[in-house]
């Protein structure tokens, strides 16, 4: 890994968010020529503090991924592009169904059409997610489990899957695509209510606030530090074995929410209870889910570093230095 | 099914096209009252000859199924919708994806969104296709295979499905997804050189020119007339127990393209010749398929009744009372 980015143009969508904004700091670690699009929609977690400590050494334009005119000039000479833009929110994609499918989806293909007529050699790497899924029959979930989303995100999500894929086999685009399941750590956004419920406890811990959770909480989930995520990302972007392929991400050690809320009582002091699932939110929630990811860490030697502990630790104290919370 | 129609509001999205002309003629005949919307887009199938049996017994619509906001109000009364406007050409939805993704995916979620604000009582068909499962793993497939499509319009439809489905899980529009296989018949888009091979072959015998059979034509497909799709949609549109679901169409006797082609010569003294896979087709092309479409025989009691070389003599009859081809 350590050279494989080394001068090499680097485009990252969404890359003034959450995720992308990690991977970013990362990739000018490593050397690359790193360009951020962004269209900056506060709803969606961008935030220019992010990417203080590489603020000098990046480009970054300002555009949004359903602007296909500026994504066709902007791919051009880019040796690698992470497609991490998207709306992430599940509730949001059943209030506003249309615009999810606009970003997830058609601004997607659009960015593989792009690559098509003016750069297919890109390698292009796709943030998916286990939402395609939908509620697990077996677990822990491999790839192969049927895909049968509970919501629009995720419907859109595995048509834009899809997508990566066929360019691939059909114009031999490089594309791979991983899977993501909760991811927290630095830089998360904090504010939106309506983006999973990890950001939300954080939020609720570090203001003192006490954490509510819907249900009993002994739904188990699977949580990746944004470091291990990113590090998965930059393989996925690097070994060409990979190429056209699917993979999940995961953590070999699973957590009930109540697990999550223990660990942020014991770093913040802060307190819970439990209050009944709201019936839009009871409608779309999945229950159980852990991904299998041994596929992955097969092919890419990638195995999550950070446990739940350590990472909930390194994200309440990178937020309480910044005041944030 | 005789009375089920009797004095209903029903409306048909392609309302002009191939199947949408001859269920609408059904559906006169049964006493709806009918409301055809449809944009005439020439390359769709849509031609005004089709409804002539029924011109001044039906109110047409001029509108596309993009446009959100007639929509919105064209829904508002209707006790029955059958969605099967749609682009259905494999290789277009290559060419030109983003028009493919407007009608056959942006354009479903806007019009069950219409229906969700405006009317959510009315009872949704939605035409779904075969081409969901991609290149089949096992055959007869049935509704459990896995959907794995091979191009664009395939995985638009898929998403188009989900959303249909997902509507009545979480919102309780009663929906219904019929995925066709090839449907053949009166009315069918001659015209077009790129909606699968059975236009094709069926033009090329009726103007007496040699059919051109790509690969050795020993593929095996299922054959529906488009009579008997439109009793499966009636049924569809109907039965309550049918709401929710998804089903396979199907014919019990597959027949291979060299069948089909033959049957043509028997009937018209065509000849025909084979010639090398086109790349771009052979990319896209699915080898053999044919449906089990027990599921649906069972819940609708809905069998095919027209077997291909019945059907092939009605449809060579059709077009030439009309001195088409």
């Amino acid at each position: 890994m350590d050279s494989s980015y080394t001068g090499r143009r680097v485009l990252v969508t969404g890359g003034i968010g959450f995720i992308g904004s990690n991977l970013a700091i990362r990739l000018v670690e490593l050397g690359a020529d790193v360009l951020l699009v962004d269209s900056m929609l506060p709803a969606y977690g961008a935030d220019l503090s992010n990417i203080e400590p590489v603020r000098e050494r990046v480009r970054v334009n300002y555009s949004d991924i359903r602007d296909s005119h500026s994504l066709a000039y902007l791919v051009q000479d880019e040796d690698v592009i992470f497609s991490l833009a998207g709306q992430v929110s599940h509730s949001e994609s059943m209030a506003d169904p249309m615009t999810d499918l606009e970003i997830n989806c058609a601004a997607q293909l659009s960015l593989l059409e792009c690559c098509r007529r003016h750069n297919s050699k890109a390698r292009i790497v796709f943030a998916s997610t286990r939402q395609l899924y939908g509620r697990p029959k077996s677990l822990p979930v491999t790839e192969d489990h049927p895909l049968d989303p509970v919501d629009v995100n995720g419907i859109n999500n595995l048509a834009a899957e899809m997508y990566y894929s066929l360019y691939h086999q059909v114009y031999g685009i490089p594309t791979v695509s991983l899977r993501l399941t909760n991811t927290f750590g630095p830089r998360m956004d904090l504010r939106s209510p309506n983006k999973g419920f990890a950001g939300v406890f954080i939020r609720q811990a570090l203001a003192g606030q006490t954490i509510r959770v819907f249900g009993d909480g002994n739904q188990r989930r699977d949580f990746n530090h944004v470091d291990d995520v990113v590090e998965a990302l930059l393989l996925a972007g690097a070994k060409d074995d990979l190429i056209g392929r699917v993979f999940n991400l995961g953590h070999p050690q699973p957590h009930s929410l109540n697990e999550f809320v223990a660990c942020l009582e014991r770093l913040t002091g802060c307190t819970h209870e439990h209050v009944p699932f709201p019936a839009d939110a009871e409608m779309i929630d999945i229950g159980d889910y852990y991904g299998d990811f041994d596929r992955f860490s097969k092919a890419a030697g990638w195995n999550p570093a950070i446990g739940l502990e350590q990472g909930l630790e390194d994200t309440i104290a990178w937020f309480r230095q910044r005041n944030i919370g």
